[in-house]
């Protein structure tokens, strides 16, 4: 993709210029023309001679010089032909704003396009979108008439209003911008294309994403990983809308695109490594203090503030957070205690009393910003009768400049603090109203890939040896819609992939069923097997607790049950199964759904009847890292369990790593894997075995 | 208490009026003269004969007026000897602004201070306060300078900083308050007397408290829970710090009073009805909503959006905070049909599209008012390029006027829609920039207290016969310093309350241990008892499945194991106790804590090894009211288990609400006991059984 010619192009054809004023076609050639792009411009429209003081031609291909970027806002039915033109002509990117593709059902059309780019090397942005501005070159090519200030801030967002609402705000905030994009409906240009671009461009310092679908999520959890776990990562801040049912329904029929799971999607954006916001408020102001803020090189905040009461509050944030209250070393407390006043509180939160002026501030954060036990500060201040807003401001300003650590103003109050406030946003030092917002986003701040070795980041491979006869089985039953596979073949897979098993084997007659329970040792299950029966239970088609004694009986029982209560039922055998010893060990559950957009999402939690009483769960996506494995398990209260509660033996926490490891490969190694269940997977403290297991395939 | 007084005086005298400008003394006189009071102000200063122009007295004695209000800002030591002044001078109330009392460490001062108001019956103040602003009537008796709005909310506040913060920022959110208290140390008046005024305050719509800590929970909870369960409830909105335990420790070390548990501070707000707010925006934004918004008759909310992704973030925050999303009605959808573009989304959110203008919003928030399926509707606009926010703004002004439906409108930008929210400010009109937090406002607007029964609104109450009896047996264990009270003992009283327990008698003889087990019935467990063992099994004192035949040979071994390990023991007995049948039920766990602050914390949840594992428990305050058992239990995930998950008899629900009724009579019958733990009580589908139950007393 070439992506220099959406940012920079050198020359711009707006196809679809219009002569009317207020209409698309005629704000976008103004926002060119006025607000400071300084390449070439070619308004397209056959019926205009010249619009606002630029020659029009009728076609791009009638264009006297190249034209590096098309901007198209021709309806619907004629954008593949001036598509085509376009690619004639020679144009290297294409943002088309006409709406009227998959948004409106119009599917083919969509394809139509993104065939034509394809074929002609277009890197396509749209269509359905507001466009894209480049305020470093003064190039505002969409319909929003704002073009914000410069700066670190890269926005792509698949709203268009999200786009509007945030230009709006933006100079109250005083965020600028290094690219802002407004996606529309991603047809060929995605989130993971422009990440990888992003990542690369020197004035961008924080990335923020609005999404409601992602087209392409592994290539999206290939990128964002790839960019937060580097030496150099770049913060990666996602709103995603639809998190609850009702909301995707809303956003199907808004976007004509199906919104997967939200589990699925957290657990994407977890492994990516990117940071979710959960309301718009909080999203804008992770963006307002990441595109400040240095990022802090540990946990532990100290508190400088003029009010007791939102010490406290801000102390409960920090802790509510994840993150630490700093220990003041004694070093920091000797230098305060003289220069402080005597009911001043020198222990974090350090209250410096409600008439501190900007002196008792900038000593006691110049004190504070030395100490070795604190990785960032919180100053926070509250309009008091005494207090120095302004130059308190200058202070803070002057030494964040000095200070590698991370320094975060609270200015809690409007009027009286408002100059203030106006001169930290004007020399970018962060700020918030609230110190509950400044708190949230310095826990966002501490990356979670900091510290992780090699090891943890990477995919573990499994050798398999019989991946192409597995992978024959599994077509022969997909192909005749047995797409239930029997336990048996389910056990078996699971048993080649290096899971432990009971023991197991299917015998065909009375004599056979004997001479097996006695190979597997007593006491021994009995179930049939039959493709036609899905409740074994139900129809007498399972018998616990068997010995040698009654193994002959209890095979012709439920032959006998299966033949009165489902006549017709082709029978394969009776699968004669080891009885597992639950005394020892815990029951858990591993498992697989597909997700509609995201496909494979694996499951570990606590199983048994509490799985619906506390779901106690956690999902992935695979191929699962090892971090991921552990990030998950880690989630789960039951970890208590596996690590040993009340003097109970600890579980094995590794050998349930390996199996998520061992199930992540399967997954990956075989897509028509619709459903995976292993329920229970006993675990105990040696060992990790599959007690019952259950595989869908994928309808063909 | 005379509150009328501290809001109403007809005259005021400030002890300790100074002529130092800036100073306290100066400040509030200036704030009394110039902000509109219109009652007699009387400075008493004896070295100044005039200040600000007024004359000024010696002492409040020599005042020739009566003095109904005294504020008082004289150094810590004067302040009695000014009180017993202001009583004998026949003033009715006072407002304590100086500082030096609890807060720093001196008790007994203040202890001093409120011996005088009592005797006196001065209504007191604080101390260690801003002070009083009492807007309708222009008093400001704080040394805060700003005069707020006259409004609808009344505003108490423990931390002075916390009233200058929303002081400040009123102006802009276009707040206005009725009353306006700093608290301070609460000595005399606290939050439980203004409350109860503050009901019957006409002007007061909606109560705002920030609070570190309660001094008269009780009391508190009896007030709020009467108001919010009366025919006309008044919400009451709190901001609670030292939510975590650092914060805590950070709040006691500020104030000097000991913050409970915050568990026990959710139960007591939860029982009380009030709506708790977690940040400091989360209690401004209500504060602001509360005063303006018509409160929804039910949780059924419609989005008229001009934009489908905030359409669909409304629509996610509405279902997270638990409210629904109106189904629109056919009706609704006929009228709405002709009137608004094709491309509209008329199923809720109800999209009006990026080009609508005022008469789209209009007409569809016209005809969506009437639909009776709606409770509330939330409007919103991101700024587009056709956008009318003004005109907008007026239409929904003149919408809201006419039905008794809540709207909020949600104005999501900043520059282009700065003077349509203006206009919507200027009317009343609950509005916010983000949707999240106009859904958060609307889901705390729904009263959990509207549809209660009489029966759920009352503490259920138990006929216990001997009460006398066990109050001696009680202060016997405490008089003798015997805290951790014999198990039998414990058992023993709950049987007098009611409670089913296991068989048990205690034996004394290897003849009367053999007969005992005989009549309990086989098998039997044996304990040790005696006030020395606290840990029995660890010293052989516990054997368990015994039958007959081995009665006797364990009541020996138990002896001889104690005998053996604790020499010196003194013995009351063998205890010997009924086997439970542990297959049938589910183990929950029944008990109580002291907490420091708020005393008897009552707790149930699910048991076993799973306490420390799923935490999944619930807490309350006695007196219980059956709604807040009924609200413990509903809290819980293993009600899931009551009900019977998997096909598994449902538990008997009515039972263990018996208990827990039966459990909250106990701890208000008898304030001595400290902990008290029923672990585990049996559940089963027809019964409720203690079978191991632990009391301990609190040291006298």
């Amino acid at each position: 993709m070439n992506l220099d010619s959406v940012f920079y192009p050198k020359s711009i054809a707006l196809i679809g210029a219009s002569t009317k004023p207020q209409s698309v076609g005629n704000d976008i050639l103004k926002n060119l023309i006025e607000q400071g792009y300084k390449g070439e411009i070619y308004p397209v429209n056959p019926s205009a001679p010249e619009i606002l003081g630029k020659k029009s031609y009728s076609s791009v291909l009638e264009v006297d010089g190249e034209v590096e970027l098309v901007i198209v806002a021709v309806p619907a039915k004629f954008v593949p032909q001036v598509l085509r033109e376009s690619g004639e002509k020679g144009a290297k990117s294409a943002i088309v704003i006409s709406a009227g593709f998959k948004e409106m059902g119009n599917l083919d059309l969509e394809k139509e396009i993104v065939d034509i780019c394809k074929q002609y090397d277009i890197s396509l942005i749209g269509p359905n979108c507001l466009g894209v501005i480049a305020p470093e070159i003064g190039m505002n090519a969409s319909f929003a008439s704002i073009m914000p200030k410069f700066g670190n801030i890269a926005f792509l967002s698949q709203s268009g209003a999200i786009c509007t609402a945030i230009l709006d705000y933006a100079p109250k905030l005083g965020i600028g911008f290094s690219k802002f994009v407004s996606l529309g409906n991603k047809a060929l240009v995605d989130e993971a294309e422009l990440l990888e671009y992003l990542y690369n461009d020197k004035n961008t310092r924080v990335i923020g994403l609005y999404i409601e679908e992602l087209p392409n999520p592994k290539a999206f959890l290939e990128v964002a990983q790839r960019i937060s776990t580097s030496a150099n990562p770049k913060p990666i801040i996602v709103l995603k809308s639809g998190r609850t049912t009702e909301g995707a329904s809303a956003s199907a029929s808004h976007t004509g695109a199906l919104a997967g799971s939200d589990k699925g999607y957290q657990s994407l954006f977890d492994q990516a490594g990117v940071i979710r916001a959960n309301t718009i408020a909080e999203f804008f102001n992770y963006l307002n203090i990441f595109a400040n803020a240095k990022l802090p090189k540990g946990d532990r905040v100290a508190i400088i503030t003029n009010a007791g009461g939102p010490g406290v509050l801000t102390a409960d944030a920090v802790i509510e957070n994840g993150l630490k209250l700093a220990t003041i070393s004694q070093t920091t407390i000797d230098k305060l205690t003289p220069n402080l006043p005597p009911a001043s509180n020198l222990h974090n939160p350090i209250d410096i009393l409600g008439d501190a002026k900007e002196d008792r501030y900038k000593f006691s954060l110049e004190t504070v910003v030395l100490d070795e036990n604190v990785d960032s500060i919180i100053v926070l201040m509250t309009p008091q009768s005494m207090t120095e807003p302004v130059i308190t401001a200058k202070s803070i300003i002057d030494i964040s400049k000095k200070t590698d650590k991370t320094i975060i103003a609270v200015y809690m109050g409007q009027e009286q603090l408002q100059e203030g406030l106006h001169i930290l946003e004007e020399n970018n030092i962060p700020h918030t109203h609230f110190p509950e917002e400044a708190v949230l986003s310095l826990s966002k701040m501490i990356n979670p890939n900091t510290n992780l070795t090699k090891e943890q980041l990477e995919v573990k491979s499994f050798v398999i040896d019989q991946k192409s006869e597995i992978q024959l089985i599994l077509e022969n039953y997909q192909k005749n819609n047995y797409l239930a596979i029997p336990e048996f073949e389910a056990v078996n897979i699971l048993e080649k992939y290096g899971f432990d098993t009971l023991k197991y084997k299917i015998a065909k007659t009375e004599e056979e069923a004997y001479q097996i329970t006695e190979q597997i040792g007593v006491p021994v299950v009995m179930k049939i097997v039959s493709e036609d029966i899905l409740h074994k239970s139900d129809v007498g088609g399972v018998v616990l607790n068997i010995t040698k004694d009654n193994a002959r009986e209890s095979y012709n029982r439920i032959l006998d049950n299966v033949a009165k209560n489902v006549p017709k039922a082709r029978i394969q055998g009776i699968l004669i199964v080891e009885m597992a010893n639950l005394k020892e060990g815990s029951e858990f559950i591993v498992g697989c759904s597909t997700d509609p957009s995201l496909g494979h999402l694996l499951m570990v939690g606590y199983g048994g009847i509490f799985v619906e009483v506390f779901k106690d769960i956690a999902f992935g996506i695979p191929p699962l890292r090892l971090v991921d494995i552990e990030n998950m398990i880690d989630s789960l209260k039951s970890k208590a369990i596996l690590e040993g509660v009340r003097g109970q033996s600890p579980l094995s926490k590794e050998l349930l790593i390996d199996t998520l490891g061992r199930m992540s490969q399967l997954l990956i190694d075989f897509p028509m894997i619709e459903e995976l269940d292993i329920n229970p997977l006993l675990v105990t403290p040696n060992s990790v075995k599959v007690l019952d297991a259950r595989i869908t395939l994928k309808k063909i």
